[in-house]
């Protein structure tokens, strides 16, 4: 079991493979996008100074060969966002895991959830986790060796066993949209930090106000983190949180349930403890963790998919803390709401506008859709 | 001076530091902007195949140790575009420069070239160049070490000598500004190769038909080698085209203007030799140039400054060559049509709007605006 600070030091560095691990009700899809302002912006981050004193005169051209005295802004968070005509209070920060366009656009080209939920009166922000995709300029220096597992992403990533998809898998099979999938991912320029990425987003909802986050695989983790930073974070939608890596699921010290092991003997932690003030944090506004399709009941022999029957036991050992202490999570494994065949990506697959409904639903629930209610 | 199929194997890596390198008339920037559709895709690159057999028995976990048999897509463009309702017929594709993110919005927060051009009527893509930004999944690998430079950019890309902006220039000099401004670029994961990026986008191009090709600093150059590969750039507007990458200005065998000295005695050369039918390519459609202001008259002991004295003298006989030949290029400097202060980007300082009322003009006048005309 690690500490949660020690969690915090020795992060994972962050790679597509690391990734295994709202609301208005339904409208028509149908019709032109209303924007009201659209842009980006770039959130936190720090400044890097080289000693010594800068001097034009000793750079012979455009790249010069001496960095003394200049500076590096790094480990920023980029935004882009869309704000719809009077708008909803509180926005949507969509946080990627493995796939950092994959709120954009279907692998089917069709609307993904950040255009879907802007339709539905949300402002959108969606993130470049510090270090990947848009968001340059790291504090640390990297070395990237191109290396294939694609394969294995299709296995782990629930579409199916390669190369047959699974029966009523929610996932279009024509060649354009498995290369538009397999397209995605895999920019990253820097190592992933759980301190970082979190500091950064903080820096995100401290601009903007108060919002409710959406996070995806990778980024479940590092959204538990940035609430305890933020109390801007008014809710958090976490869809199939990553595991093991930025520290996991998070419980009040001495609360951690016991690791489990994969069928292949591999042990597997449910999260790390936290001090009891900031587990605190986490029991002030609801949460709801979703899970798709094709999650073994029983063990399974092949330990990347054992490890989902795992990761929903996690994240009902979670909700149940959470519950336990006073808080309000929920975790909705979507094949038990009748919701079948979603793979790892629920807000990107076939029934996306379904899954949708559902975040709208919980959001409505919540009340946390409201237009110009008191904070 | 270089062959130019030379040129194109021994491309330099890509990094900030080269890069020292639109019609509807003026319209309101107020009210809501309107999209039919918006999204992303990727096009281009190809597939990387590892030698010998996937069997998922054999991974353990989600990161599977071994690549045998799998794949990994690489080198493709991350396109994300937005088409109003009843678009003029031809498309802008704005391909950066240095700053991936900053045909989105200004450091001042207001609107970019991408909003302005929707508004304007016309469907706008923006790519990330292949190994930069959202386009990640590179076929080689790369080592990134963080070296702070950006002095060295606000003085090369002539915001003023720092820490002293030029008098009048068109740049915000709050502290907001200068952040958002330093915080962008940087966002590498591959070695630039102007093969690959050229390939990429003129696999764009092939998928959405005739348009027209908006480039920046770096992209300059990759843009005349993209139109020699597709007919359906129908024009291309260059800011500030860098110099002396990935080949520079393209020219009939045995007329490249002679190389060049800087104030420190470095020898440019203005760009390099192609086959007749591939300059015809370029003789074909119209070429605008565009440089902005605060470029030296005569030679400047600063080399850095002095390259931007040479650089707009290789513009000019660029143009010369292609209108000798019968073509339709021109060199738009700024200050000569009585705008004043632009930097390296005039499509994001203050005056954007005026700068892209001119971009607005000449597509007009060479008929590049219309809608339902006969391709």
């Amino acid at each position: 079991m690690r500490n949660f600070g020690a969690a915090l030091v020795a992060v994972a560095a962050l790679a597509a493979s690391n990734c295994a691990s709202a609301s208005g009700r339904s409208q028509a899809q149908a019709g032109p996008l209303v924007i009201e302002k659209q842009g980006s912006f770039f959130a936190g981050g720090r400044v890097i100074t080289a000693p010594g004193t800068y001097d034009p005169s000793r750079c012979p051209g455009a790249a010069c060969p001496t960095p003394d005295g200049q500076t590096l802004h790094v480990d920023h968070t980029y935004v882009q966002y869309q704000i719809p005509p009077n708008p909803r209070d509180l926005p949507l920060v969509m946080w990627h895991g493995c796939l950092s366009t994959a709120w954009e656009s279907t692998p089917d080209d069709r609307e993904g959830y950040k255009s879907i939920f802007v339709r539905r009166g949300f402002a959108v922000y969606v993130i470049d986790q510090p270090r990947q995709g848009r968001s340059g300029k790291s504090s640390q220096g990297i070395t990237i060796t191109p290396t294939p597992g694609e394969q294995q992403n299709f296995n782990t990533w629930r579409l199916g066993i390669w190369p047959n998809f699974f029966p009523g898998v929610q996932f279009p099979q024509d060649p354009a949209s498995i290369d538009h999938f397999f397209r995605q991912g895999g920019a990253v320029h820097g190592p992933g930090d759980a301190v970082v990425a979190s500091d950064a987003v903080a820096a995100l909802f401290a601009r903007i106000g108060p919002g409710v986050l959406v996070t995806h695989s990778a980024s479940g983790p590092l959204g538990w983190l940035t609430r305890i930073k933020s109390q801007n974070i008014r809710a958090i939608v976490a869809y199939e949180p990553g595991m093991p890596t930025f520290g996991g699921y998070l419980f009040p010290e001495g609360e951690v349930p016991p690791a489990m092991a994969l069928t292949d003997g591999t042990m597997v932690s449910p999260g790390s403890p936290i001090p009891a003030a900031d587990f605190q944090k986490l029991l002030q506004i609801p949460i709801q963790i979703i899970l798709g399709d094709n999650i073994p009941t029983a063990p399974d022999p092949m330990p990347w998919r054992d490890a989902w029957r795992v990761r929903l036991m996690f994240a009902r050992q979670f909700a149940d803390a959470v519950n336990r202490h006073g808080g309000d999570a929920t975790v909705l494994h979507l094949p038990e709401a009748r919701v079948y065949g979603n793979t790892h990506f629920p807000f990107s697959d076939l029934n996306n506008v379904q899954v949708a409904d559902l975040l709208s639903k919980y959001l409505g629930e919540k009340g946390l859709d409201r237009r110009g209610a008191a904070r």
